[in-house]
């Protein structure tokens, strides 16, 4: 086995967010699903820009932000992603980087614009996202940096790779190459719609062992499973798959084995702003405190801690010295 | 005269931000003088931005702000300035029109890149920015529109635009319209290191009447009649300029003329995030209450209540609906 060089390398979509608030009357116009993610072209994007409010560009991606929270907390990451080299390709890069996450893919000399996801958040925090993935479909199994895979604790990927043809190839490249290296895979379903476009495909990544890991949250988990009961989805995804971690909001979170439920509860926001990157972030506590070695409630409060920060301001990105926080909050000694 | 079209133009720099959190050591490392507007090149532009963390960039601009707040505040607003038809070029654009502001300034299709200021913002929520002016530095006075000056009840020029040449020229052409046309015209003095460079040029502006009403802090105060005392300042400065308004931060504002002097508290802030845009958002609660025919003391209460939501989280836009705000703290029936 080569040695470890990272904690977490997450594999995804490589998206800079333009965040706009809204009202709930935008989104029934544009007819969009609240709290929905919809795959839209760029002749779209640029119609539907140009009706949303004034915003902010901010970097995002799940994977990424995942990734960035992460090393927020003190872990060694790493991000395989693919942008173009247009001014939000420098954008995306420069802020991953600045995060502290080593990122290589090479950025697109051409081909479809980087990719972004217009975010409309509604008073009550909720987002509802729209989103044109450019160049970032056009990440291939060629560009997954094998000698990175190996030397990764935990290889994470997004449900929303499935989205792209070409990146799904990927997906399963990394997937392969980690598990022959001995090493951690984890698969985030992304959103309930993604788990709706996919949920076969993603029960046989989990029943075939191709990931040993699975996050969710309670919709993901009903949607997987086709059920309103989630006592009796949770029975079926422990036998699905070896772990799982599925967040309840405001409710906390469990980790689940097949021979234990451990739970945590959530921490206390002031006011949820914009709820963009909640499980991206949770991903990213538990996975920081995971590769630490930490017990699996320590990890779950450390997501929980991660995710209340994020969705207390604008942006899927933590604004906050995420090692500090858990330090003051006893989580990390 | 001709008909009242707008109530407020402003015309300055078109910028984006790109802001970072940072710290004290990074400040003193790069020798920025906290609090400070430096000008920058694009090279040093690059170099800083490589070095600073991770960014969220949001549409900026000092008088462009001042636009976006009056138009939140229900003001029929316009705002003249130059961006390349560039990536950011279109997110100045879009963003300034979503905000409800008037603006048919053409992007320049050649030279210089959309202008950007790098925002570095300090745990006590001071910014220190370097600004690289790019397309901004290009507006000439013949892209003043003469129609819109004369059809404003106030043109704002902030005193940013005295550092590209061209602009300046442009800043002069619309005070000259403005005032042939019986309008007022307005000035910010916009930081103290600007007052540094042009106080006797700012001097000369007021006192040979080609701006009716001046807006500037007590730092900007000081430094335009190089003193450390208010109280002698003001005296000057009353007798210098028809009308002026002082901002104090917590303790207030005043408005000044020859004849009387009117006060206003500060609005309480549970927490400054980032102090980018509280000038600037200060003088567009002013001008729009002004422009409404509200009474002087009323009139700051609109600017403290503006600046006190701006300077609540990151950027210079408002991100609630100032109007709603003053209407719920009975500024505004």
């Amino acid at each position: 086995m080569s040695s470890l060089s990272l904690d977490v390398l997450t594999i995804g979509n490589a998206i800079v967010d333009v965040i706009a608030r809204t009202d709930e009357a935008f989104l029934a116009a544009h007819g969009m699903p609240k709290g929905s993610m919809t795959l839209i072209d760029e002749a779209q994007a640029e119609t539907l820009y140009g009706a949303m409010g004034p915003g902010l560009e901010i970097s995002g991606g799940s994977a990424a932000n995942t990734a960035a929270g992460a090393a927020s907390l003190g872990a060694r990451t790493g991000f395989i992603g693919k942008v173009r080299g247009d001014g939000l390709g420098g954008v995306f890069a420069h802020d991953i980087r600045a995060a502290g996450v080593a990122y290589a893919t090479a950025a697109a000399t051409d081909g479809p614009a980087t990719a972004r996801c217009l975010v409309l958040v509604t008073a009550d925090g909720e987002r509802t996202m729209n989103t044109y993935l450019g160049a970032a479909q056009n990440l291939t199994a060629a560009e997954i940096d094998a000698e990175m895979v190996r030397g990764a604790a935990i290889t994470y990927l997004e449900g929303y790779l499935w989205d792209p043809p070409a990146a799904k190839e990927a997906f399963l490249t990394a997937a392969r190459i980690a598990h022959d290296a001995g090493r951690e895979v984890a698969l985030t379903l992304s959103d309930a719609f993604c788990v709706g476009r996919y949920r076969s495909e993603f029960l046989d990544l989990m029943r075939t062992g191709v990931v040993d890991l699975v996050f969710c949250n309670e919709g993901e988990l009903k949607a997987l499973y086709e059920t309103a009961d989630v006592d009796s989805a949770l029975i079926q995804l422990r036998r699905d798959v070896a772990s799982a971690v599925v967040t309840r909001s405001e409710h906390g979170a469990l980790f689940v084995t097949k021979d234990a439920v451990v739970s945590a509860p959530a921490f206390p926001v002031e006011t949820v702003v914009d709820t963009t990157g909640a499980g991206d972030l949770f991903a990213a506590g538990f996975l920081a405190g995971r590769t630490r070695g930490l017990d699996p409630a320590t990890c779950l409060r450390l997501g929980a801690l991660a995710a209340a920060e994020v969705i207390s301001h604008m942006g899927a990105r933590p604004q906050k010295n995420l090692l500090d926080l858990a330090r003051e909050n006893g989580l990390i000694s």
